[in-house]
Protein backbone atom coordinates (compact mmCIF):
# COMPACT_ATOMS: atom_id res chain seq x y z
CA UNK A 1 0.00 0.00 0.00
CA UNK A 2 2.52 2.33 0.71
CA UNK A 3 4.79 1.35 -2.37
CA UNK A 4 1.49 2.07 -4.38
CA UNK A 5 1.12 5.32 -2.63
CA UNK A 6 4.94 5.93 -3.57
CA UNK A 7 3.45 5.06 -7.36
CA UNK A 8 1.27 7.76 -7.09
CA UNK A 9 3.23 10.52 -5.86
CA UNK A 10 5.59 9.71 -8.51
CA UNK A 11 3.79 9.44 -11.16
CA UNK A 12 2.45 13.09 -10.69
CA UNK A 13 5.58 14.57 -9.75
CA UNK A 14 6.74 13.36 -13.06
CA UNK A 15 3.41 15.00 -14.60
CA UNK A 16 3.58 18.59 -13.04
CA UNK A 17 7.40 18.46 -13.85
CA UNK A 18 6.69 17.54 -17.33
CA UNK A 19 3.49 20.22 -17.76
CA UNK A 20 6.10 22.75 -16.37
CA UNK A 21 8.36 21.94 -19.84
CA UNK A 22 5.60 21.61 -22.09
CA UNK A 23 4.38 25.18 -20.70
CA UNK A 24 7.79 26.70 -21.13
CA UNK A 25 9.29 24.95 -24.39
CA UNK A 26 6.06 23.76 -26.34
CA UNK A 27 6.00 19.80 -27.67
CA UNK A 28 8.36 20.04 -30.25
CA UNK A 29 10.99 21.45 -27.73
CA UNK A 30 10.57 19.52 -24.86
CA UNK A 31 12.62 16.47 -24.27
CA UNK A 32 12.82 13.33 -22.10
CA UNK A 33 15.97 14.42 -20.15
CA UNK A 34 13.88 17.64 -19.50
CA UNK A 35 11.60 16.42 -17.81
CA UNK A 36 13.86 14.01 -16.35
CA UNK A 37 15.70 16.80 -14.53
CA UNK A 38 13.01 18.59 -13.50
CA UNK A 39 11.20 16.06 -11.41
CA UNK A 40 13.89 14.76 -9.74
CA UNK A 41 13.26 11.11 -10.52
CA UNK A 42 14.81 8.69 -11.97
CA UNK A 43 14.96 7.24 -15.56
CA UNK A 44 13.52 3.78 -14.56
CA UNK A 45 11.01 5.27 -12.88
CA UNK A 46 10.09 7.82 -15.48
CA UNK A 47 10.11 4.85 -18.26
CA UNK A 48 8.04 2.93 -15.82
CA UNK A 49 5.01 5.02 -15.94
CA UNK A 50 5.29 6.69 -19.56
CA UNK A 51 7.44 4.78 -22.26
CA UNK A 52 7.70 7.65 -24.41
CA UNK A 53 7.30 11.25 -25.37
CA UNK A 54 3.87 10.68 -26.79
CA UNK A 55 2.49 8.99 -24.01
CA UNK A 56 3.89 11.83 -21.38
CA UNK A 57 2.00 14.45 -23.22
CA UNK A 58 -1.38 12.62 -23.78
CA UNK A 59 -1.35 11.87 -19.34
CA UNK A 60 -0.61 15.74 -19.35
CA UNK A 61 -3.94 16.48 -21.57
CA UNK A 62 -5.65 13.79 -19.63
CA UNK A 63 -5.73 15.82 -16.52
CA UNK A 64 -7.06 18.99 -17.55
CA UNK A 65 -10.56 18.47 -17.38
CA UNK A 66 -10.29 17.59 -13.61
CA UNK A 67 -8.91 21.48 -13.08
CA UNK A 68 -12.50 22.26 -13.75
CA UNK A 69 -13.79 20.64 -10.58
CA UNK A 70 -16.12 23.20 -8.64
CA UNK A 71 -18.69 22.80 -5.52
CA UNK A 72 -21.98 21.70 -6.95
CA UNK A 73 -24.74 24.74 -7.50
CA UNK A 74 -28.52 24.78 -7.78
CA UNK A 75 -28.25 26.81 -10.62
CA UNK A 76 -26.39 24.50 -13.11
CA UNK A 77 -25.44 28.00 -15.45
CA UNK A 78 -24.04 29.42 -12.15
CA UNK A 79 -21.96 26.04 -11.69
CA UNK A 80 -20.46 26.48 -15.95
CA UNK A 81 -19.70 30.04 -14.83
CA UNK A 82 -17.96 28.86 -11.63
CA UNK A 83 -15.96 26.04 -14.17
CA UNK A 84 -14.74 29.09 -16.33
CA UNK A 85 -13.79 31.28 -13.41
CA UNK A 86 -11.97 28.46 -11.75
CA UNK A 87 -10.06 27.39 -14.70
CA UNK A 88 -8.76 30.85 -15.43
CA UNK A 89 -7.58 31.10 -11.73
CA UNK A 90 -5.85 28.13 -11.54
CA UNK A 91 -3.92 29.12 -15.14
CA UNK A 92 -2.33 31.90 -13.16
CA UNK A 93 -0.46 29.24 -10.91
CA UNK A 94 -0.83 26.06 -11.84
CA UNK A 95 2.25 24.27 -14.26
CA UNK A 96 0.86 21.10 -15.35
CA UNK A 97 -2.60 22.74 -16.35
CA UNK A 98 -0.71 25.29 -18.43
CA UNK A 99 1.28 22.76 -19.94
CA UNK A 100 -2.00 21.00 -20.79
CA UNK A 101 -3.63 23.50 -22.32
CA UNK A 102 -0.47 24.68 -24.30
CA UNK A 103 -0.29 21.34 -25.94
CA UNK A 104 -4.07 21.98 -26.64
CA UNK A 105 -4.00 24.63 -28.68
CA UNK A 106 -0.35 23.92 -29.91
CA UNK A 107 -0.34 22.49 -33.85
CA UNK A 108 3.17 20.84 -33.49
CA UNK A 109 1.93 17.88 -30.77
CA UNK A 110 2.19 14.97 -33.32
CA UNK A 111 -0.39 12.95 -34.65
CA UNK A 112 -0.23 10.20 -32.28
CA UNK A 113 -1.16 12.35 -29.40
CA UNK A 114 -4.84 13.32 -28.82
CA UNK A 115 -4.34 16.85 -28.81
CA UNK A 116 -7.86 17.77 -29.56
CA UNK A 117 -9.08 15.82 -26.96
CA UNK A 118 -9.61 18.64 -23.94
CA UNK A 119 -12.07 20.55 -26.66
CA UNK A 120 -14.25 17.16 -26.60
CA UNK A 121 -14.04 16.78 -22.95
CA UNK A 122 -14.94 20.12 -21.55
CA UNK A 123 -17.80 20.67 -24.55
CA UNK A 124 -19.13 16.59 -22.79
CA UNK A 125 -18.38 18.10 -19.15
CA UNK A 126 -20.28 21.20 -19.66
CA UNK A 127 -23.06 19.47 -21.80
CA UNK A 128 -24.13 17.58 -18.81
CA UNK A 129 -24.49 20.57 -17.16
CA UNK A 130 -26.12 22.67 -19.92
CA UNK A 131 -28.96 19.94 -20.29
CA UNK A 132 -29.55 20.08 -16.44
CA UNK A 133 -29.96 23.68 -16.80
CA UNK A 134 -31.96 23.04 -19.84
CA UNK A 135 -34.33 20.79 -17.04
CA UNK A 136 -34.48 23.19 -14.24
CA UNK A 137 -35.75 26.09 -16.75
CA UNK A 138 -32.62 28.00 -16.28
CA UNK A 139 -32.18 28.32 -20.78
CA UNK A 140 -34.28 30.30 -22.84
CA UNK A 141 -36.44 28.16 -25.88
CA UNK A 142 -33.82 28.80 -28.55
CA UNK A 143 -30.77 27.96 -27.26
CA UNK A 144 -29.23 24.47 -28.64
CA UNK A 145 -26.88 23.41 -26.11
CA UNK A 146 -24.31 21.79 -28.08
CA UNK A 147 -23.60 24.91 -29.94
CA UNK A 148 -23.77 27.44 -26.85
CA UNK A 149 -21.15 24.67 -25.13
CA UNK A 150 -19.03 24.65 -28.18
CA UNK A 151 -18.93 28.51 -28.14
CA UNK A 152 -17.83 28.61 -24.29
CA UNK A 153 -15.39 25.95 -24.61
CA UNK A 154 -13.67 27.94 -28.49
CA UNK A 155 -13.97 31.35 -26.82
CA UNK A 156 -12.12 30.79 -23.29
CA UNK A 157 -9.62 28.58 -25.58
CA UNK A 158 -9.10 31.73 -27.62
CA UNK A 159 -9.44 34.47 -24.77
CA UNK A 160 -7.06 32.60 -22.93
CA UNK A 161 -4.59 32.75 -25.72
CA UNK A 162 -4.89 36.07 -26.14
CA UNK A 163 -4.81 37.48 -22.79
CA UNK A 164 -1.52 35.69 -22.79
CA UNK A 165 -0.23 37.26 -25.17
CA UNK A 166 -0.92 40.81 -24.57
CA UNK A 167 -0.72 40.45 -20.42
CA UNK A 168 0.33 37.06 -19.50
CA UNK A 169 -3.04 36.18 -18.08
CA UNK A 170 -3.06 38.99 -15.76
CA UNK A 171 -6.15 40.52 -17.45
CA UNK A 172 -7.73 36.67 -18.22
CA UNK A 173 -10.46 36.83 -15.22
CA UNK A 174 -11.68 40.24 -16.81
CA UNK A 175 -12.26 38.89 -19.79
CA UNK A 176 -14.29 35.73 -18.80
CA UNK A 177 -16.38 38.59 -17.36
CA UNK A 178 -16.94 40.11 -20.02
CA UNK A 179 -17.63 36.93 -21.85
CA UNK A 180 -20.28 35.95 -19.82
CA UNK A 181 -21.60 39.33 -19.64
CA UNK A 182 -22.23 39.18 -23.26
CA UNK A 183 -23.58 35.60 -23.87
CA UNK A 184 -25.67 35.52 -20.61
CA UNK A 185 -28.58 37.15 -21.77
CA UNK A 186 -28.78 35.14 -25.03
CA UNK A 187 -28.64 31.78 -23.18
CA UNK A 188 -30.51 32.73 -19.40
CA UNK A 189 -34.22 33.12 -18.67
CA UNK A 190 -34.16 36.58 -17.75
CA UNK A 191 -35.55 36.24 -13.97
CA UNK A 192 -31.89 34.70 -13.39
CA UNK A 193 -29.93 37.45 -14.67
CA UNK A 194 -29.85 39.68 -11.95
CA UNK A 195 -29.04 36.32 -9.64
CA UNK A 196 -26.22 35.49 -11.57
CA UNK A 197 -22.32 35.92 -10.47
CA UNK A 198 -19.95 36.51 -13.01
CA UNK A 199 -17.80 39.26 -11.72
CA UNK A 200 -13.62 39.16 -12.44
CA UNK A 201 -12.90 37.83 -8.52
CA UNK A 202 -15.76 34.74 -8.93
CA UNK A 203 -12.47 32.39 -9.59
CA UNK A 204 -10.76 33.90 -6.41
CA UNK A 205 -13.90 33.58 -4.26
CA UNK A 206 -14.68 29.71 -5.19
CA UNK A 207 -11.47 28.51 -4.75
CA UNK A 208 -11.18 30.40 -1.64
CA UNK A 209 -14.69 28.32 0.16
CA UNK A 210 -12.89 25.24 -1.40
CA UNK A 211 -10.09 25.44 0.47
CA UNK A 212 -11.85 26.39 3.78
CA UNK A 213 -13.98 23.45 3.24
CA UNK A 214 -10.90 21.09 2.88
CA UNK A 215 -8.92 22.16 5.80
CA UNK B 1 10.10 50.04 -62.86
CA UNK B 2 9.54 46.64 -64.42
CA UNK B 3 12.71 45.66 -61.99
CA UNK B 4 10.63 46.96 -58.80
CA UNK B 5 7.11 45.01 -60.01
CA UNK B 6 9.29 42.06 -60.10
CA UNK B 7 10.51 42.45 -56.69
CA UNK B 8 6.87 42.77 -55.00
CA UNK B 9 5.87 39.72 -57.01
CA UNK B 10 9.25 37.63 -55.83
CA UNK B 11 8.74 39.07 -52.19
CA UNK B 12 5.07 38.29 -52.06
CA UNK B 13 5.95 34.24 -53.72
CA UNK B 14 8.30 34.49 -50.41
CA UNK B 15 5.89 35.12 -48.07
CA UNK B 16 3.20 32.63 -49.32
CA UNK B 17 5.30 29.91 -49.32
CA UNK B 18 6.86 30.74 -45.88
CA UNK B 19 3.15 31.44 -44.73
CA UNK B 20 2.38 28.04 -46.15
CA UNK B 21 5.19 26.13 -44.49
CA UNK B 22 5.06 27.90 -41.41
CA UNK B 23 1.54 26.44 -41.44
CA UNK B 24 2.15 23.10 -41.73
CA UNK B 25 5.04 23.11 -39.27
CA UNK B 26 4.86 25.63 -37.24
CA UNK B 27 8.42 28.19 -35.90
CA UNK B 28 10.05 26.35 -34.53
CA UNK B 29 10.79 23.01 -36.80
CA UNK B 30 10.45 25.87 -40.25
CA UNK B 31 13.44 26.24 -41.80
CA UNK B 32 14.44 28.74 -44.70
CA UNK B 33 15.80 26.42 -46.74
CA UNK B 34 11.96 24.67 -47.14
CA UNK B 35 10.62 28.20 -47.60
CA UNK B 36 13.29 28.56 -50.32
CA UNK B 37 12.54 25.35 -51.93
CA UNK B 38 8.53 26.04 -51.83
CA UNK B 39 9.16 29.66 -53.12
CA UNK B 40 11.39 28.17 -55.89
CA UNK B 41 13.39 31.57 -55.86
CA UNK B 42 17.41 31.98 -55.21
CA UNK B 43 18.86 32.24 -52.01
CA UNK B 44 20.00 35.32 -52.75
CA UNK B 45 16.56 36.87 -53.40
CA UNK B 46 15.16 35.72 -50.50
CA UNK B 47 17.64 37.23 -48.20
CA UNK B 48 17.89 40.23 -50.07
CA UNK B 49 14.01 40.19 -48.65
CA UNK B 50 14.21 39.01 -45.57
CA UNK B 51 17.69 38.36 -43.77
CA UNK B 52 16.90 35.89 -41.08
CA UNK B 53 13.55 33.53 -39.70
CA UNK B 54 12.39 35.72 -37.69
CA UNK B 55 11.98 38.66 -40.45
CA UNK B 56 10.25 36.09 -42.36
CA UNK B 57 7.82 35.31 -39.45
CA UNK B 58 7.20 38.90 -38.85
CA UNK B 59 6.50 39.64 -42.28
CA UNK B 60 3.53 36.71 -42.70
CA UNK B 61 2.04 37.77 -38.93
CA UNK B 62 2.00 41.88 -40.59
CA UNK B 63 0.17 40.10 -43.68
CA UNK B 64 -2.89 39.27 -41.50
CA UNK B 65 -4.78 42.01 -40.85
CA UNK B 66 -5.34 43.14 -44.64
CA UNK B 67 -7.00 39.88 -45.06
CA UNK B 68 -10.14 40.99 -43.17
CA UNK B 69 -10.65 43.33 -45.96
CA UNK B 70 -14.26 43.86 -47.16
CA UNK B 71 -16.75 46.24 -48.85
CA UNK B 72 -18.07 48.86 -46.94
CA UNK B 73 -21.76 48.40 -45.43
CA UNK B 74 -23.99 51.44 -44.00
CA UNK B 75 -24.53 49.42 -41.01
CA UNK B 76 -20.82 49.29 -39.16
CA UNK B 77 -21.59 46.47 -37.10
CA UNK B 78 -22.63 44.47 -40.20
CA UNK B 79 -18.66 45.32 -41.66
CA UNK B 80 -18.08 44.10 -38.94
CA UNK B 81 -19.59 40.85 -38.90
CA UNK B 82 -18.62 40.66 -42.63
CA UNK B 83 -14.59 40.51 -41.68
CA UNK B 84 -15.27 37.52 -39.44
CA UNK B 85 -17.00 35.55 -41.84
CA UNK B 86 -14.25 36.65 -44.75
CA UNK B 87 -11.50 35.50 -42.81
CA UNK B 88 -12.81 32.35 -41.94
CA UNK B 89 -13.95 31.56 -45.51
CA UNK B 90 -9.83 33.02 -46.63
CA UNK B 91 -8.71 30.75 -43.51
CA UNK B 92 -9.88 27.21 -45.64
CA UNK B 93 -7.89 28.55 -48.85
CA UNK B 94 -5.56 31.22 -47.65
CA UNK B 95 -1.90 29.16 -46.87
CA UNK B 96 -0.32 32.62 -45.86
CA UNK B 97 -3.63 33.40 -43.67
CA UNK B 98 -3.16 30.37 -42.14
CA UNK B 99 0.25 30.37 -41.72
CA UNK B 100 0.08 33.80 -40.03
CA UNK B 101 -2.76 32.61 -37.66
CA UNK B 102 -0.48 29.63 -36.60
CA UNK B 103 2.29 31.89 -35.90
CA UNK B 104 -0.08 34.13 -33.87
CA UNK B 105 -1.50 31.43 -31.73
CA UNK B 106 1.89 29.50 -31.13
CA UNK B 107 3.40 30.05 -28.24
CA UNK B 108 7.31 29.00 -29.34
CA UNK B 109 7.26 31.90 -31.69
CA UNK B 110 10.41 33.46 -30.23
CA UNK B 111 10.61 36.95 -28.09
CA UNK B 112 12.39 38.62 -31.77
CA UNK B 113 9.04 38.18 -33.48
CA UNK B 114 5.86 40.16 -32.02
CA UNK B 115 3.26 37.35 -32.06
CA UNK B 116 0.72 39.42 -30.37
CA UNK B 117 0.95 41.75 -32.62
CA UNK B 118 -2.22 40.72 -34.68
CA UNK B 119 -4.42 40.35 -31.75
CA UNK B 120 -3.44 44.21 -30.84
CA UNK B 121 -4.07 45.35 -34.91
CA UNK B 122 -7.42 43.54 -35.18
CA UNK B 123 -8.20 45.33 -32.19
CA UNK B 124 -7.61 48.63 -33.46
CA UNK B 125 -8.79 47.80 -36.55
CA UNK B 126 -12.58 46.43 -35.29
CA UNK B 127 -11.96 49.67 -32.86
CA UNK B 128 -12.56 52.43 -35.71
CA UNK B 129 -15.69 50.43 -36.50
CA UNK B 130 -17.26 49.80 -33.74
CA UNK B 131 -16.55 53.77 -32.69
CA UNK B 132 -18.36 54.68 -36.25
CA UNK B 133 -21.13 52.45 -35.23
CA UNK B 134 -21.85 53.84 -31.95
CA UNK B 135 -22.01 57.74 -33.64
CA UNK B 136 -24.78 55.50 -35.62
CA UNK B 137 -26.82 54.74 -32.83
CA UNK B 138 -26.12 50.49 -33.63
CA UNK B 139 -24.74 50.12 -29.91
CA UNK B 140 -26.68 49.46 -27.09
CA UNK B 141 -25.72 52.14 -24.61
CA UNK B 142 -23.88 49.71 -22.07
CA UNK B 143 -21.61 48.59 -24.80
CA UNK B 144 -17.47 49.41 -23.57
CA UNK B 145 -16.13 48.61 -27.12
CA UNK B 146 -12.68 47.68 -26.27
CA UNK B 147 -14.12 44.85 -24.07
CA UNK B 148 -16.55 43.74 -26.80
CA UNK B 149 -13.72 44.29 -29.63
CA UNK B 150 -10.97 42.40 -27.33
CA UNK B 151 -14.16 39.33 -26.69
CA UNK B 152 -14.55 39.40 -30.42
CA UNK B 153 -10.57 38.92 -31.40
CA UNK B 154 -9.92 36.46 -28.74
CA UNK B 155 -13.16 34.74 -28.91
CA UNK B 156 -12.31 34.20 -32.55
CA UNK B 157 -8.86 32.86 -32.45
CA UNK B 158 -10.05 30.39 -30.01
CA UNK B 159 -13.23 29.32 -32.01
CA UNK B 160 -11.12 28.69 -35.18
CA UNK B 161 -8.62 26.74 -33.42
CA UNK B 162 -11.27 24.51 -32.24
CA UNK B 163 -12.50 24.15 -35.66
CA UNK B 164 -9.31 23.27 -36.65
CA UNK B 165 -8.63 21.06 -33.95
CA UNK B 166 -12.00 19.07 -34.28
CA UNK B 167 -13.02 18.97 -38.22
CA UNK B 168 -10.23 20.95 -40.07
CA UNK B 169 -12.16 24.03 -39.98
CA UNK B 170 -15.03 22.89 -41.76
CA UNK B 171 -17.49 23.52 -39.56
CA UNK B 172 -15.58 27.43 -39.38
CA UNK B 173 -18.59 29.34 -40.68
CA UNK B 174 -21.15 27.69 -38.59
CA UNK B 175 -18.97 28.15 -35.34
CA UNK B 176 -18.91 32.41 -36.56
CA UNK B 177 -22.52 32.45 -36.95
CA UNK B 178 -23.27 31.16 -33.56
CA UNK B 179 -20.96 33.47 -32.02
CA UNK B 180 -22.79 36.34 -33.47
CA UNK B 181 -25.86 34.80 -32.21
CA UNK B 182 -24.80 34.56 -28.70
CA UNK B 183 -23.18 37.89 -28.98
CA UNK B 184 -25.04 40.59 -31.26
CA UNK B 185 -28.36 41.11 -28.98
CA UNK B 186 -25.94 42.13 -25.96
CA UNK B 187 -24.52 44.65 -28.17
CA UNK B 188 -26.82 45.87 -31.44
CA UNK B 189 -30.30 47.96 -30.87
CA UNK B 190 -32.97 45.89 -31.22
CA UNK B 191 -34.11 47.20 -33.89
CA UNK B 192 -31.09 46.63 -35.71
CA UNK B 193 -31.48 42.57 -35.27
CA UNK B 194 -33.52 41.06 -37.45
CA UNK B 195 -32.12 43.29 -40.34
CA UNK B 196 -28.13 41.70 -39.75
CA UNK B 197 -26.87 38.69 -41.37
CA UNK B 198 -24.46 36.52 -39.32
CA UNK B 199 -25.95 33.26 -41.26
CA UNK B 200 -22.96 30.91 -42.21
CA UNK B 201 -22.72 31.26 -45.58
CA UNK B 202 -21.93 35.29 -44.93
CA UNK B 203 -18.52 34.90 -46.20
CA UNK B 204 -19.24 33.03 -49.25
CA UNK B 205 -21.45 35.41 -50.54
CA UNK B 206 -19.31 38.69 -49.44
CA UNK B 207 -16.53 37.42 -51.43
CA UNK B 208 -18.72 36.52 -54.01
CA UNK B 209 -19.36 39.92 -54.68
CA UNK B 210 -16.05 41.05 -54.41
CA UNK B 211 -15.14 38.72 -57.02
CA UNK B 212 -17.76 40.03 -59.57
CA UNK B 213 -17.00 43.75 -58.34
CA UNK B 214 -13.36 43.22 -59.59
CA UNK B 215 -13.63 41.35 -62.74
Amino acid sequence: MAKQERAIRTRRAILEAAGAVFDEYGYASTTISMVLERAEVTKGALYFHFPSKESLAQAVLDEQVPFGAVPPQPCKLQEIIDMTFVVAQRLLTNPLLRGSVRLTVDQATPVGVDHAGPFRQWAERLMTLMEQAREQGELLPTVEPRDTVELLVGGFAGIQLMSRALTNREDLAHRVSVLWAHILPSIAVPGLLLGLDSKADRGVRVLSSLELSES
